[in-house]
């Protein structure tokens, strides 16, 4: 019985994905401990720290199948926290009270952060491998509409021609940017921990910091600087980072959304039978991607607060601000991983109709080509003037429902200088989209491959 | 296997209630559905709108039991919405297409959106309950302790005396009040929702506002003034409100937390077999409940901010903030419910430590006394001169580390007026609690019974 | 020389207002010190705690003008808090040491507390002006637009006609019940605070009580039931409450923002010249009001998070909690002044295009009608078979661009039951309006005089 | 006037500061207008664009002493953004028309976020001066506290010994890292905008990319790879930076604020006369400092969240979410100005007291040591054994009130292994420091110089 729309047996596969979801259940989190558990013999038997004999009867028996997991609830509602539970369990798995080394000088936090480490080294995996491939999906639709032309809007206002290449390059450019950030934040991340009750391993007389060493190698994590147990500003930077993210998928399924309106419908999300359609109503067709986007994306963006607030932690184990990340933290990545799941989908099945950006572009009867005429006509007959000119036109255009190519080209001063044919080029958005291309192009060479 | 700490099989003991996640679950969401679709036949069958007999075949089959939750988890990801596919299983459930009945006139959110009320009327009657019993715990400790005197403290430094029941009955007058709120939201919050796919009722032509009077007074809702399909202020209101109460139990476990430090050690959180306690430091009595308390809160008061974003709703339904409320309202509620039993179970088995609090009092050899003396002084030689010496006599008294009795009965000019006898009653703690009895009683007096 | 964008005197007209600013100006927040010392010297004058001559010299140097602000500065940075500046000065200013009797009794919490609530008070009086002319121009559009057709919509897609009335009056109907929570929320938050060092008045040997309730009452304040130096539910909840206003006003301007857009076009933000338009994009109508509304709620809902951290109080006067009151707090009354603003006159100019709604409800050649079709031809030859006959047609409609009343006509089987003048009837939005008429007078019949 | 208490002439000293308040002042941010402007129109000369006599004109007139603020301030009221009007004024006060040429080619966007960016980087020296000032005072105190006894709290109850050195080296951990962030971030955030209504730059018909290119190389920004109007990563990116160091300054102020309590006064806020002391309260030490600090971060976490928010921004010209970014951008700089000053205040002036810290490690009367001894007695009586007679002798201590020495040094068996000189070194904190020098020295390898 599940009670958060993340689990939901009804709702999982739509707010979040398996594959996260795995990463954050009770049996990879309890497995983790069960990995460090046994890293930890193997590190401190090769260090001489505990027998050999130990370490391969600790080793043997760091099996999630082993382990009472409803035992383990009640001693973790007893003690407060699992790893004790995880420790005793194992420990009297083991023949001849070899178990006894198992823990050898660690702490519960100890096993608690460096397995959340590990588990977030397996979500932002995930979250790569998603943003890779958004990139492409962006990629693909920036090469393949770098000179399509439709409107840019500004205010929610048709502004001036733009190529839909272009924007989704600008989205594109967001993506890299993320990418960059979450190669320059794992070796702040990724980084063990290993420092005992106060973060000083003093639990341990010997070997402390070869073991701390060893049990990262081990781990493929970096090692410590210093103890992190109530240093958390790498914890919240995973947070922040996730909620940037979310940042460019909202800007991305507003987008979506707002083309996708019975009044635009210049793209659609990939149409699968029944899907956002409504029974009674077939003209519709809901952005419903678009719609989860937006609400796991502003979720994610209030945990990225809260896990500031978890930095705020007290002496050397902080009373409160911890557990604060052990909410919020597997939420914060199974949402996002929903929102790319969405988002991915997306862009990867969009459906752009260029006539539709066509026959937007031709709705205000050439309005929003007013700056290039403005421009067209500058050199003729002044930029001020042209500007006036231009504007009183577009002014009356709007007024008397006539179009602006028939009020130009009926002009006297104007048809001075410039013919029919030479205002009708003016007043095609093909020949007004400016560094559109250019911008797409330098976005794209920034892709990889 | 579950992702989120809520619905964790190792952790949902203690970040929340069975009964609240009982609430919440996938279980008690799709009885609510068919409970509407129920209540839904009857009235319409009462008012003539379907035959009787649809009515009973449908009310026959709107059981938990028959629906297929699997195909349901299908139906939903293809939709986007679980109602459609669970008014299908009911109408294929009926005999001779008396399931064409079901659902008559209804969109999907109404059902959806009237569930979530009845959801929140179960989620609101748990939390009323908690508050009153937190209420009477708080009560309690107030009543047995109007006079304990303590330190109380301003800045985290000791300021002057105060009693642990005064400290009680503050934090109760802020759940008199909690009570007093959600009373006054109940009539705003419990409302059904019945309007069609844009809120208007135009799916039936006639006795549709029947219906929808008819259908709240069977479910026990009030009948709405206008649909609210994207007018949510009832809503986030719930949001804030759980995020008031959590700022009150954030200050009670802050409280407690500090009162159970090691240096301090004037409460304790009830003590059970190895809760709270640590395996290799015997001389700790960690305050687990505080601790959970304030990790709780902290997601909280961020999901209060996420439901007034989802306020922001688009035309006539809403494009992604709806969805804010999937996700945000269940956790918000299953976190309190944890929060609040954490709360109660330490309110109600409180240790509470007066010899340790007179301890603390005379830690400064007297010094938190010093404003008593100072308005003890004042009639006699003059209240500033009176201050002024007193505050010079502190001060020697905090450098040479000599009780401040000493200094003033060693003070010639107060000899003259006061005895030893006389300063030690003033120095005494005791005589210095001001109205902490009265306001105590004054918070007492709202409490029933 | 200003920093933040509140009080840029560029931008301070645009983001608040000058009477709300006033309102929590250094001016205004110290003049409300002076009022309350001045209110606790009558009152103590008046219970004979402080001779009357006192009293009357205090009174005469509680003014403003007498302040000298710059020195208030250095003894606030000093001090850490205004309060012991204000009363020093005062004192100095007063003849024959009678200043010595100023503050008798009282605590920098209490006079702080105190000038914030009579600050709230000023503050919540604006807003409550403010609501009650945004409903009443919200009731006027409802009245005047109570059975306009628009088309309602539902994902952004065009889903079936509501009256633009129907839409003003939800939003009236979350206004309304705002009304309702700022009367009810007033009596626990309008309420004094004198309460001492630790919040049980042992400061004041005699009369305490007697002049906690003369106070209040001299400055129209509730008693308090109890001291509330640290439990802040009250200051919580007026942030809640603005931000639950906020919500609402985020609702109406996306709805603005969406109808404004050149593809919609159904209404328009009062014109003022050159505002919101382009000097070289002559087709744009920017929402700017819109903009301004969406930004502020967006911060104060923030803001409504941050005040229910700020309940997280530690003992008997909080170490930094209270001071997070004093940043936000008039931000949110800053800012949502800002944006009752924008609303209110974005409601009371709107300009509302009857035409462009009736155009946009055509724009999908009917079949935004199709549910309607579906209702009246089921009496005819069954729901189900219907349903199915007129979603075929609406798919064929949209396929092959036909009007889905030529499909409809033109169809065998339909012809057999209605003519083209009843399908036409069917198709006309103004026939189904449903309730919209019906549920805008609920809500105007809510409305005062 | 100022409403908000970073402008109040009686707060501004505390929660910001001069330098910062003068980066966001509505003079900087017009005097960057004026500089862009200068810039651009020096860069378009020497591109032939523009005629260099007009450059000439437009430079010496792009000075902040030519602007009518009040006019400025009425332009902006009616057109919504200020830049019109600053180009109006510029244009103005150019003779003979070569005012034209001013903002050639830009946008109202262009401007406004070039000029932001020219703000974050000034704002951001100011961080990063702060950070490295922070470092060299927390470095220092580890350097001399290197292996200064204090005791280790864990969920605040005393654990373990630490060093006073390592608990400031920690924090000395996340303040490098901070650094590294910010050299990382700069990059992507000092970029200029020059990119025209709708991001194309089809505003310039020829040399738009060298304008560009040519106009950041001048402003010492780095150039776009494509335009990002809407595309808000950066800014958000500088928003959860501030948020993160935040989180770090408010671990610093809980720990002091903890530490410095009246039970505990192990360190103390520098003393400035007056400063955190109360009139009538003498033993009182405030830590006024932290409590700003905690305040100012608790809402910078809320402002980094709207800022993520004001990512959502629609289309190539936002509708709202940029204005977000208007009001929190400032805030956010002033309120982490204001902390950092209070941080380094607090670091550089901290008053340490090991006497104190020493007194705290004594008084469970060596039950912070039982880990020790647990670990001392393990090789000669078996470690599961040691602990269990180890813990009932420690419950024994607790419960008779008698030192752990007594205990152990009167146990039979104990005896057999252990002199009472041995055993007093086992209890001896200074003898279980663990590897706290070594994770102090780590950390300080890592500061330069």
């Amino acid at each position: 019985m599940a009670a958060t729309i993340i689990d939901s047996r009804i709702f999982q596969g739509i707010f979040s994905t398996d594959a996260m979801r795995a990463v954050w259940s009770d049996e990879n989190r309890t497995q983790k401990y069960l990995d460090i558990e046994a890293a930890l013999a193997r590190v401190q038997a090769r260090l001489g720290l505990i027998p050999q004999e130990a370490c391969d009867e600790i080793v043997r028996h760091c099996r999630l199948d082993e382990i009472d997991m409803a035992r383990l609830r009640q001693q973790t509602e007893r003690i407060g926290y699992p790893i004790l539970g995880v420790v005793t369990q194992v420990n009297q798995l083991c023949r001849d009270k070899l178990g006894e080394y198992v823990h050898w000088g660690a702490t519960t936090q100890d096993i608690t952060d460096t397995a959340t480490v590990l588990q977030i080294r397996e979500g932002l995996a995930l979250v790569e491998a998603d943003l890779q491939r958004l990139a492409a999906g962006l990629a693909a639709l920036a090469r393949t509409h770098r000179l399509t032309p439709m409107v840019g809007r500004s205010n929610l206002q048709q502004a001036i021609p733009v190529t839909f290449g272009y924007k989704m390059a600008g989205l594109l450019s967001a993506v890299q940017r993320h990418q960059e950030r979450l190669a320059q934040l794992k070796p702040r991340v990724l980084v063990g921990e290993f420092a005992g009750a106060a973060g000083t391993l003093a639990s341990l007389q010997t070997g402390a910091m070869d073991t701390q060493a060893g049990l990262c190698a081990e781990l493929g994590l970096d090692q410590p600087v210093i103890a992190w147990h109530t240093i958390r500003d790498n914890i919240a930077e995973v947070g922040a980072f996730l909620g940037l993210v979310g940042g460019t998928l909202g800007k991305l399924s507003t987008d979506v959304k707002l083309m996708m309106q019975s009044e635009v419908g210049e793209v659609f999300e990939p149409y699968h039978h029944g899907r956002g359609s409504s029974s009674t109503m077939p003209q519709k067709r809901n952005p419903i991607g678009s719609c989860y986007i937006h609400a796991a994306i502003s979720v994610v963006r209030q945990h990225a607060a809260a896990l500031m607030d978890a930095m705020v932690a007290d002496h050397e184990r902080s009373t409160g601000p911890w557990e604060i990340e052990w909410i919020v933290l597997p939420e914060a990545f199974c949402l996002m991983a929903g929102a790319l799941k969405q988002a991915i989908a997306i862009v990867e099945g969009l459906e752009v109709d260029p006539a539709a950006m066509r026959r937007n572009l031709d709705l205000t009867g050439g309005l929003v080509m007013s700056e290039a005429v403005m421009m067209g006509l500058g050199p003729h007959i002044g930029r001020e003037f042209a500007h006036d000119m231009v504007y009183d036109l577009c002014r009356e255009s709007l007024q008397r429902g006539v179009p602006l190519i028939e009020l130009l080209a009926g002009h006297e001063q104007i048809a001075r200088h410039l013919s029919r044919a030479q205002l009708e080029a003016l007043l095609d958005p093909a020949n007004y989209l400016g560094q559109s291309g250019v911008m797409v192009d330098r976005v794209l060479a920034r892709q990889p491959g």
